[in-house]
């Protein structure tokens, strides 16, 4: 049992459908049952939140969940009508449908539990279930959306409830790279890759797949295939263990471009003071990252951490406020800057990573502003226009090219 | 309490739905609890139709049911969200969460029942419930539409579930008039008809009002308000009974211009032979309208009917094949013909009606070509071209014109 997980671009137009629906009908064909998962048509969600912000600027999260929730329920029976008129028998669910059962967090609910009777149900009678994603239900049958990541959380969730044998995650990029192909030629496809490598891949700028649905995989153990939805190639493999040698390296490189950072100059070295600067971001849903306190002179320490850049406005205004309340000198803050990382379980009991890590990049003429570090990570903050030639570096410096 | 409905027209721009909104506001600042039944916005029915066509030109009934339903969940939160940034408390429900339940005939499906729990909770916390019209789910929670006039019908069939006070139908006509006011410049609007009138004038042309709806509303006397979405000037109510002087005469014209005859010539005078010519067509969902054979001679009779013009050439094709297995001498054909009917309950027992009518029309040297009636109809086909002067013709005998 397989369950396939195609994108909003993978289905964004009526050619695409059908596209796909081959895809699906020649798994079927060689004798796999399919549970697919879809999102909705190119920007039909973008659409649909710009039709509702222009008759309410704000609008309230269980509504906009009501609207955005259409997207998927359109795409999920045109996939289903086109499987049957190519002769493969298939019914299209919606997220109640499917038994998708969320939290009531409008907007981000988490997914609770899958009642997959319904799709196991109809795979028993020998049919395809199309399944919508990115929604489920409260036990109120009020409907929610999963928020980023969605799409990919419920084929995963599906995958996991039903015990399918893979979840197929079909995407516009070939796999995941060593490093983004784009900034580095010699960028080599993984067959294997750790969801933990993954995660961190993920979390510091690779944008295949959205760790939440990584997360789900590592817990209840479901291999997932990033793999092209434009050829039939083999991509790969997210799973528990990697082969032998693939083991003791690094594994990729990634980099995030969309950063600044703020310094809180002159802050009172003592308790309570990060809680009063940091609590109002974590209120405004902004997500500070890599933090930085320096050494203090005479009781007072510099403090600086990095935000998205499209943050940096709001949470000047926020940190400002909070500098003022603790005394602080001043707040400065900077963007164009970018978050390098290298990312491999490899890393892990094997000392001068990092410090081979800091001389190549050293020796290509690249300060590092600020370091972060996970047990298998290790993440600079560069210079944004910087940050290819580091990427290409690095790549070169840990072998990345050979298989 | 008042349950207005407003079709695709009305809620048909991001603009529309905000007047639309502006409106039930008002109803609810005058006090009144306030269920609002919408149509999907303008022509995203078709739109999402074509697109179901472009993907399985013969796109099963349940999934296209799953398909089309999104028009209408996607203005019900789209009112709703607008409602709530003016200030007036709202939630959109789909078909299944106002609990309208439906047969299984996917793409016609019948409301069995409405169990309003959660729009009664909605109304006593002060809330306007939004609905999706037009939709419904079976016991097994499969989507379901409910085919023509199916959001006419949600709103009736709600107001009758909930006791409400009136139906209110909003749409882009002042109300029901004696005869169409772009044939006849005196038409008069009429404060009040009956239902069995609506819907004789229904059956015959008149499009403001689906039959079945005012079906619903005959069977559990709901008061109708039909008026128009772009003023506030009250428009007709249907109702059981009219005012006393209004009801002995004929109170409303009808013409509908997409008729064809066919006639099968020499049929033999025996039984069956109708059955076999018409049951085919029934099959088809082919709609036979009038129906005149006339007088035998030596065995034999002529079978004439109408059909709509649109299934003219499925009809001619059936009835060909059916008249060779009865013996039919040949099958002819035309189009080009109209239907011109005068209604009211007011011609019951009031003898000379028809010979009025006949005479008013041969006066005006338009050939009848057939004769249908009911209780309270009196039906003519006549040359298309003449259909509209035979309408002023109608209108002035019968001095609708005169309140």
């Amino acid at each position: 049992m397989i369950v396939q997980k195609y994108g909003g671009t993978s289905v964004g137009t009526a050619a695409r459908i059908r596209r796909v629906s081959r895809r699906i009908a020649k798994t079927v064909k060689s004798g796999e049952q399919v549970v697919a998962v879809v999102s909705a048509m190119g920007n039909t969600t973008d659409r649909l939140i710009a039709l509702a912000r222009s008759v309410n600027p704000e609008p309230p999260a269980r509504e906009l969940d009501m609207l955005v929730a259409n997207g998927e329920t359109i795409t999920a029976p045109l996939v289903a009508m086109c499987l049957q008129g190519m002769g493969v028998p298939a019914v299209s669910l919606s997220g109640l449908q499917a038994g998708v059962q969320t939290s009531a967090h409008h907007s981000r609910a988490r997914i609770h539990a899958i009642k997959p009777d319904r799709i196991l149900e109809l795979l028993r009678e020998g049919k395809v279930a199309v399944v919508a994603g990115f929604q489920g239900v409260t036990e109120d049958l009020e409907v929610t959306t999963l928020g980023r990541g969605g799409s990919d959380t419920t084929a995963v969730a599906l995958a996991a409830a039903l015990k399918a044998d893979v979840c197929e995650i079909f995407t516009d990029v070939d796999g995941i790279f060593t490093a983004d192909p784009r900034i580095v030629k010699s960028a080599r496809k993984l067959t294997h890759i750790r969801y933990d490598e993954m995660l961190e891949l993920a979390a510091v700028g690779a944008r295949v797949m959205h760790p939440r649905a990584v997360e789900i995989g590592e817990l209840y153990g479901v291999p997932i295939h990033v793999r092209s939805s434009f050829h039939d190639g083999v991509g790969t493999m997210i799973v528990a263990k990697v082969p032998m040698e693939d083991r003791q390296r690094v594994r990729g490189i990634a980099q995030e471009t969309n950063v600044a950072k703020i310094t809180v100059v002159g802050v009172a070295d003592r308790p309570g003071v990060a809680a009063a600067i940091f609590e109002p971001l974590g209120k405004a849903g902004i997500s500070v990252d890599v933090i930085v306190q320096n050494i203090g002179r005479s009781g007072r320490t510099d403090l600086t951490f990095s935000v998205a850049e499209s943050d940096l406005k709001a949470a000047e205004k926020l940190v400002k406020a909070a500098a003022k309340t603790v005394g602080a000198t001043r707040v400065a803050s900077a963007g164009g800057i970018a978050k390098l990382s290298i990312v491999g379980t490899g890393m892990l009991g094997m000392p001068g990573i990092a410090g081979r890590m800091f001389r190549a990049l050293a020796d290509a003429g690249i300060n590092i502003e600020m370091i972060s570090t996970s047990e298998i990570r290790i993440t600079c903050l560069v210079a944004r226009d910087q940050v290819d030639k580091g990427v290409r570096v690095l790549h070169k410096t840990f072998e990345l090219d050979r298989d």
